[in-house]
């Protein structure tokens, strides 16, 4: 195993560590694992709370920040967090105005969260969730019962925060956020597998010409095994299974996520591939992200997500945001 | 070769197709291979060209908008870019306030621009150069004569940028870039080879447990290789190389980048060794940047930039900048 860390049990401490003294906008509880922004809660805004395995960066700690989320919270590399940290991270955002849960669909983090929307309200808080399920893959999986979520949770942090920030209450924050997640769909490709600190050894196996469709962001299986074949094709097997479940016409909003190993010169080139497949099929990408948002620590490949815009989501969209990893408009 | 292409000769071709796509903020001359600001050259500001091989991204292309670039020339991979894109991307940015060229110090890069810069002269453009020099790693190396130019690079363009963006005209612009650049410092660390598209197979290997120390951005030979030790110890030898040149105390702008194929979770770790280090030896980091900034296509491994700010350094660092890959400010 060649990765640059001291031991595997200390990998997500000296992260956040480095978090800490690298974003003065951040505010890192190292012990008990929670990010939220330095300035503290604003006042009358809605919190808006994240959290997972951590092996997924930027996903989530570098979507803390102005028009994003309010807090994340870590759990160790592709392990959920604890229901006493995600109670912490929302009883720190809250600001009188109830907290979001962003979840991604993950039976670890679904029951967890569901504790500790448990417990914060039992102190009076009230909470919210919203699982993102937008992986069309597979229908279970190794961790999931349902579908994974996967891309479109950035999507959901960047435009329910957005709202938030505008003062909207938490049943319509929390209502963007679940038309968001149902607006949009997912789909992965593995070039190769990921190496869990702590396990040492690769997750899974690939041979030297094969790829996984339908990966998911620890590694998991996905559909089936194949022959690499070209970016043109790859592009066509992700959008056509996203297409067979989601119309992809008009106005859309599409994330090319690399999966942490991948140079942004093939993301690009990707993109250029699922720009061509959805101006064929009637689509016309409005907005895009190209790069590593959502990744599985240094696996290749990538994975795609279409969301369907409206111009209110639009607009929410294109709202001011400043985090570590997305910035701009302020 | 396990890469999402379709064929290697047209990787930068369908590449270029994809930033256009997905940047409306600029404009893709994807014949000439040119990138330039959408909006044409600001009237009276001196423009900023810099390019050199693909392979590295998001430098140059990810580099230019306001505040930063106003054009970059990507070649294929690692190989220069020729004089004729290079003369394209000067007379497209010319708006009579002179043309800066940044450029990396490798010799065809050198070489070419300069025959580039002698053209724009020939045709009445008064062009300036900077070489950026900044890594210690190795004296001259299999494409350099003298110190390779690296993460200096990224600095240089954003802080000369910002005081083009100013109105300051060419002698000051490239006076800043100079002190940026001999104010700089770079070491680089690779745990993996990367695989050029054209060759199809690794460019070196490396054993299970080898390190290469003082790699070169296209791989090239370092100035030794050693057992993989802890994130410390690589950030020590890193950091030891680059005192040992310039002194590392007072305010600092610090880079932590990774190679192409390193998690942002190791990247952020070993921010946090740099920081350690640098704090012991009287520094203190100022300004940060962590993340993909200067690559090896998917190579793993970490370069590390220092740079001593100034007061005058550190307001230009701060200035807006408006690029797809950095982007505060405005």
């Amino acid at each position: 195993m060649k990765k640059l860390i001291n031991a595997p049990e200390d990998v997500i401490t000296e992260a956040l560590e480095g978090v800490a003294a690298a974003h003065p906008s951040l505010s890192v509880d190292v012990e008990n694992k929670v990010i939220t922004r330095a300035g503290g809660p604003t006042p009358g805004k809605v919190g808006l709370v994240s959290g997972g395995g951590a092996g997924h960066e930027p996903l989530h700690g570098g979507f803390v920040g102005y028009g994003m989320l309010d807090a994340a919270c870590p759990g160790e590399v592709f392990t959920s967090p604890v229901p006493d940290q995600m109670l912490i991270a929302t009883k720190a955002v809250n600001a009188g105005a109830g907290v979001l849960h962003v979840v991604k669909n993950y039976t670890g983090d679904v029951l967890n969260f569901q504790m500790a929307a448990e417990l914060a309200q039992d102190e009076g808080i009230e909470v919210a969730s919203v699982v993102t399920n937008d992986d069309v893959a597979v229908q279970d999986s190794l961790y999931t019962a349902g579908r994974r979520g996967v891309g479109a949770t950035v999507f959901v942090e960047k435009i329910a925060g957005a709202l938030a920030e505008e003062g909207a209450d938490l049943s319509a924050v929390a209502a963007v956020a679940r038309e968001v997640n149902e607006r949009s769909r997912s789909f992965g490709v593995a070039l190769s597998s990921c190496i869990v600190p702590a396990a040492g050894k690769p997750t899974f196996e690939l041979g030297d010409s094969e790829v996984e469709l339908g990966i998911g962001i620890h590694g998991e299986p996905g559909r089936t095994r194949a022959d690499l074949s070209s970016a043109r094709d790859l592009a066509a097997v992700a959008l056509d299974a996203i297409r067979a479940d989601m119309p992809v016409s008009g106005d859309l909003l599409v994330m090319v996520n690399g999966m942490g190993g991948t140079p942004l010169i093939e993301l690009y080139l990707m993109f250029n591939e699922v720009n061509r497949y959805l101006e064929g099929h009637g689509g016309r990408i409005a907005r895009s992200l190209v790069g590593n948002y959502i990744t599985s620590l240094e696996m290749q490949g990538f994975s795609v997500t279409v969301c369907q815009l409206t111009d209110a989501l639009t607009r929410l969209w294109d709202a001011p945001v400043d985090t570590p990893a997305l910035r701009w408009g302020r």
